[in-house]
């Protein structure tokens, strides 16, 4: 079958504000194949990404995303891969055009699967999909005792691990950030599974990254997320080698394979965290568990925003029974949740698995897709590039 | 003085095709500061970059670049480089960011200079500005016989350095890739330069890579451009060491320092190739100078479009005497020709300077800037967030 169309959605709620949540917009995408319709969705900035879709090009390696993309046979994962391939060559020079794959990507596993009856996680080569255990993704307080709180209300609701990120820490003392992780812990009690994500916040400074290390380690923290700039591999690399008991984790900036496997290689990650929004879809995701495997690390899916997006994620390591923990928007946006008709819910044992259906198995509620969208209108030299469809149930 | 606009002109030759040819369209940008104004230009897909300018945030970490730029204080250095950090930072989830950046940054060095009356290369601390030596870009022909009349042509034209890219390079056999390598040698006779560009045909393949090696030393080729993607830092490396005599050169996907620093460490790399326009402007890039400078290998320029463009790419590099060799748009489209009111001429040993001018030393053309300019039109949820400004002389 042919690829028919590909169309962008752009949704948003009524007010985005610069928390660190990125589930105040969404870009959902739809693709149609031979009278199948699949769906993906990037993690990334909407308008820069459509944009990438449809714009003029500017020479042999600086075409718009569309142009390796429509019209294309899809029969097999072989397929999606020579699709990849290609948008990886001839959109060389666009920069955003990973993330705007990512997207479509995702959707032409839905419908391989659809077409098949099939998982994805079964077209990756999987035989079972195997529950995960999800962490409350939350923020620190501004104060210890907030930190502390959020915690013990992550707890209550009845998570066994819990990630603190982004807010205060790296901005100002070690021993201040030592008093939030101290808190953590203290909220946690002995069992629970700590995880702190700084967000970048030491740019390559390994020395101020480095003076975390002890208070991290004493309130055992698994991970210790995003230190670094997405692509400082070699600061990764100094701060891997002072660590103890903690691991690094990191990879959500990761926009090809060869970013995520050098942050194993050469960064000394002990956790890959992929986000199939921004990687280039699921393919190149699958390709980074694969190496995870042979590494002897650990993969993460990377996942803030709705249950199409969470779904995508998990496909690449659902069949890693030992790759237990995962990422699992705890407190989403409305337009994240209303945007899917079903949602992955914890089982009894509290594990979140891959759906058991063709394709992602996530439907779309085309009601609060209509509710949340913005309509989008780029126009070059007169001509309109591209317009915001409608979406249809 | 604060930043009062940026404005971006999407210019185009009225047919783009998709030969190798970066000069058929430019993204020419200028800043307002103070009652000076300053221009700069970005290697990338004019409409995403523009995008990425003007887009709703979508969080804290997916801001627009102009959140980082408008209304910023511009005095020193050190301010363009708190700008530079806030937008790494600020825009960390926008791929296009970097890009878009490119040329801002470029025009804010241009207007610090204009205000010191200093040429920018004397800002980043160098006294001199030493003449490069240009090679002649060209494409491979698609038979042996065509490759060796274009060097004919090069030499014809004064050139005593040429570089071949692309064209049926890696697309067939080492045989049929060694045939071209010797018709560029014979034409070139035994003291021309001779550079090999292939444009990441063999993406992360280091056999059918290495299977070119002896054909391009027997050459004497002294570089071998882009064997792989940009990222693929451990095809490089592993290419790296099995080389004789020729070297790995590569750089110009890098769209931060990060990326070409590997490149160097890990990727082994003998000649780093920044373009400007890409890895975040001018400050990077001279950080990338330093460092290729601290690892003795050699810095190069890598420009396709106009003067303004060129001029840019040579402050970095201006004062290291022995970085020699510099890339110089040797056949550009008209656009790229007529946009700017000055050129970059050889001097009478054949060497292109970086002006000693105040900035980047380049005016523009503005009849040329309207007659090619492309209007745009970027519009969501009813409001106009770009529309393309008229450029005033």
């Amino acid at each position: 079958m042919k690829i028919d169309s590909v169309d962008f959605f752009y949704l948003a709620m009524p007010e985005v504000t610069l928390e660190a949540d990125g589930s105040q917009d969404a870009l959902l995408v739809r693709v149609a194949a031979g009278g199948h319709v699949g769906y993906g969705e990037c993690e990334a900035a909407p308008l820069p990404s459509i944009a990438a879709f449809v714009c003029p090009q500017s020479h042999g390696a600086c075409q718009p995303v569309s142009a390796s993309v429509l019209g294309r046979e899809l029969n097999s994962p072989a397929d999606i891969a020579a699709i990849a391939a290609d948008v990886a060559y001839n959109s060389m020079d666009v920069l955003q055009a990973a993330h705007t794959f990512s997207g479509i990507e995702m959707a032409l596993w839905d419908i391989l699967g659809k077409m098949r009856g099939e998982p994805v996680w079964r077209l990756l080569g999987y035989r079972a999909s195997h529950g995960k255990t999800p962490y409350a993704s939350l923020l620190f307080g501004d104060e210890p005792q907030q930190t502390l709180e959020r915690a013990r209300d992550a707890i209550a609701r009845g998570f066994t691990a819990a990630k603190f990120g982004w807010g205060p820490i790296g901005r100002g003392t070690a021993q201040q950030d030592a008093d939030h992780f101290v808190a953590a812990r203290e909220a946690l009690g002995g069992d629970g599974v700590l995880l702190v994500d700084v967000g970048q916040i030491f740019v390559d400074d390994v020395a101020r990254a480095a003076e975390r290390l002890p208070a991290l380690e004493a309130a055992r923290v698994v991970w210790f997320e995003e230190p670094f700039h997405a692509s400082a591999l070699a600061s990764y690399g100094e701060l891997a080698s002072q660590c103890t008991s903690v691991r690094l984790a990191g990879g959500e900036g990761a926009h090809n394979v060869s970013m995520a496997r050098h942050l194993i290689d050469y960064g000394g990650i002990g956790f890959v965290q992929i986000d199939c929004g921004r990687i280039g879809g699921i393919g190149p995701a699958k390709q980074v568990a694969d190496h995870a495997v042979a590494k002897g690390i650990t993969y993460v899916n990377h996942t803030f925003t709705s249950h199409l997006a969470l779904s995508a994620s998990l496909q690449p390591f659902a069949g890693l029974a030992s790759h237990v923990i995962c990422e699992y928007p705890a407190a989403p946006k409305a337009l994240a949740v209303e945007m899917t008709g079903n949602h992955l819910l914890p089982d009894r044992s509290g594990k979140i698995h891959a759906p058991d259906a063709p394709g992602l198995g996530i439907t779309l509620d085309a009601a609060a897709v209509r509710r949340y969208q913005l309509d989008v209108e780029l126009r070059v030299a007169g001509r309109t590039l591209y317009r915001s469809p409608s979406f249809c149930d």
